[in-house]
């Protein structure tokens, strides 16, 4: 039985999801099976393997994005949160959204091989989850997370995550509140000082058009992390307009298309903050995209301590990322 | 050059290290380089090797532990930490400790096989350093932090590390922070009361002595995590008396021995978080270790939004963990 529990120490909600459980144990040595030896769910021609659609782009056949249930799902969508007290602890149900997103009818591409096309169609679906789900009063933020060549990878098929969650999660928490405080300090987004910051000395810009900007954080956690953000300021990206998806896709594509040639395609994670679901903090927040390549860093102190150590200099990270491919994205 | 720079969104110090880089991408295949093929500069013969003794124990010859520091710190212990403004961003030095213990003269020896007499020689160093470091006023926090198993490793000799910081690392802020409200609402320990509820239940309880007990918390983030703490209240592992040495050694050769056997010797990291150095919070800190395997968990999600999914229910783990060893600690 699943259920979140709250860490009353670190005041953290936390997914106990034992219907999840494979034997961990024996896992560790070996490669996690593959789709299995029957045909994919995922692919077209496959739907009734897979018939609960969330929702579909283009209405008409053949479909490009579709969206399922997560059959096993960290989240439920059916009931009520149902906050109570567990001696002295807090639970609640694992109330929220857990979507899986085919990414394209092929089987197996990855992003850094989409065309511009390809993930237009990809991004207007989440815009369109993400105004959906913002009809839920039940949830507080939403997130779309990719992960790419990630060895625990249940589908072989290109696919994406939504999560919706009834709780705001520790990073956003931390965020806003970095955030709310910049706010108040300055009464200006730190997100828009950083981009500004970043655009004018440039030295850890990887790629720039009109509206976005792909640059390597001045405090990055991670080595060769980049982040993805508009130029103008926008707490939700619900509110994206249809003449953005075009730049925004092209920086996806050549950011991942970076780590892939510069960084030996490498396994990485994306994920998008699409901003707080009930429209607070407008003026505070910022959407983004985060992405980090898995690099086999070293785990012992960031799990002790929560001190990340960086190897790799942000400024050095850039232009790594930057030789990987000459053209064409160049400032205007 | 390596810096500490401050995310100025999270407001969280990143320690850039970049004298430290090894070429991360083409590491990622391979098994790391074991000590090379030198004598082990840990050996007892060898102390020419590594010559700059920070303490021995005992002070005569033979010695059973001995600290030397770091030759590739994260932190220097030389200097001052000079806080300045970099543009919009913030940066110091990188001050603080980083010490390497050379956990006793056998070359290759888990803790899982210590026995009590050497793992209470090297909790009475663990309890010398924190004291002595508790003299610099530049430092913070002080944690001791020992990896097994882990393939980023870079001596086979055992050894662990003694870090002392020049902020509040990330983990401890959330843990004081969640402590103070805590005590503010109730007047009392967080952790104290939590053992106390965990002690009563009984539900996730690992083994226990007079003076302590190891558990499997309530709402763990990592599948088979177990806490060791102190059942008296007691900020500061450096206050630790000479008694309580022994069943505190006990517990833990116990713990790593139940994961040594009952998870088939997985990886492994164990963290002491010893309080902070200035004194503060006496009433609301309560020292204690953390002990966590490696179990090749899904990270996509705990990185992009910090929210962690945990696929055993500590109580099913503790059960795991007391049959791995049915005697001889048991409560009294």
């Amino acid at each position: 039985m699943s259920e979140l529990r709250r860490d009353p120490i670190l005041r953290r909600w936390v997914i106990m999801a034992p219907e999840r459980t494979r034997d961990l144990v024996s896992r560790r040595a070996e490669v996690p099976p593959p789709d299995g030896s029957g045909p994919c769910p995922f692919c077209p021609g496959n739907e009734h393997l897979n018939p609960d659609e969330i929702a579909v782009m283009p209405a008409t056949r053949p479909w490009s994005v579709r969206v399922t249930p997560d059959k096993r799902p960290l989240l439920r969508i059916e009931g009520d949160p149902d906050r109570r007290a567990a001696g002295m602890f807090d639970v609640m149900n694992p109330i929220g959204a857990h979507e899986l997103v085919t990414d394209t009818p092929e089987h197996e591409v990855a992003w850094a091989e989409f065309t511009a096309a390809d993930m237009i169609r990809l991004l207007e679906m989440y815009r369109a989850r993400t105004i959906d789900l913002r009809g839920d009063r039940r949830f507080r933020h939403v997130f779309v997370l990719k992960n790419h060549g990630a060895v625990w990878s249940r589908f072989a098929h290109a696919h994406s995550h939504v999560i919706a969650t009834p709780f705001t999660p520790k990073r956003l928490e931390e965020e806003l509140a970095g955030a709310r405080e910049y706010h108040r300090m300055h009464e200006r987004c730190v997100f828009c000082d950083q981009l500004t910051e970043e655009v004018r000395t440039g030295a850890r810009v990887v790629a720039r058009n009109r509206e976005f900007v792909t640059f390597t954080p001045f405090a990055s956690e991670y080595p060769y992390e980049m982040w993805i953000a508009p130029l103008r300021h926008a707490a939700d990206f619900g509110t994206i307009s249809d003449a953005a998806l075009e730049p925004l896709a092209e920086l996806l594509v050549d950011a991942l298309a970076r780590l892939r040639d510069g960084l030996d395609d490498p396994p990485y994670s994306v994920v998008l903050h699409a901003g707080p679901l009930d429209g607070s903090d407008r003026a505070e927040f910022h959407w983004h995209w985060e992405l980090v390549p898995h690099l086999g860093h070293e785990l012992g102190m960031e799990w002790a301590t929560g001190i990340f150590s960086n190897p790799v200099l942000p400024e050095d990270a850039v232009q790594r990322l930057v030789a990987a491919r000459p053209a064409p994205h160049r400032p205007d």
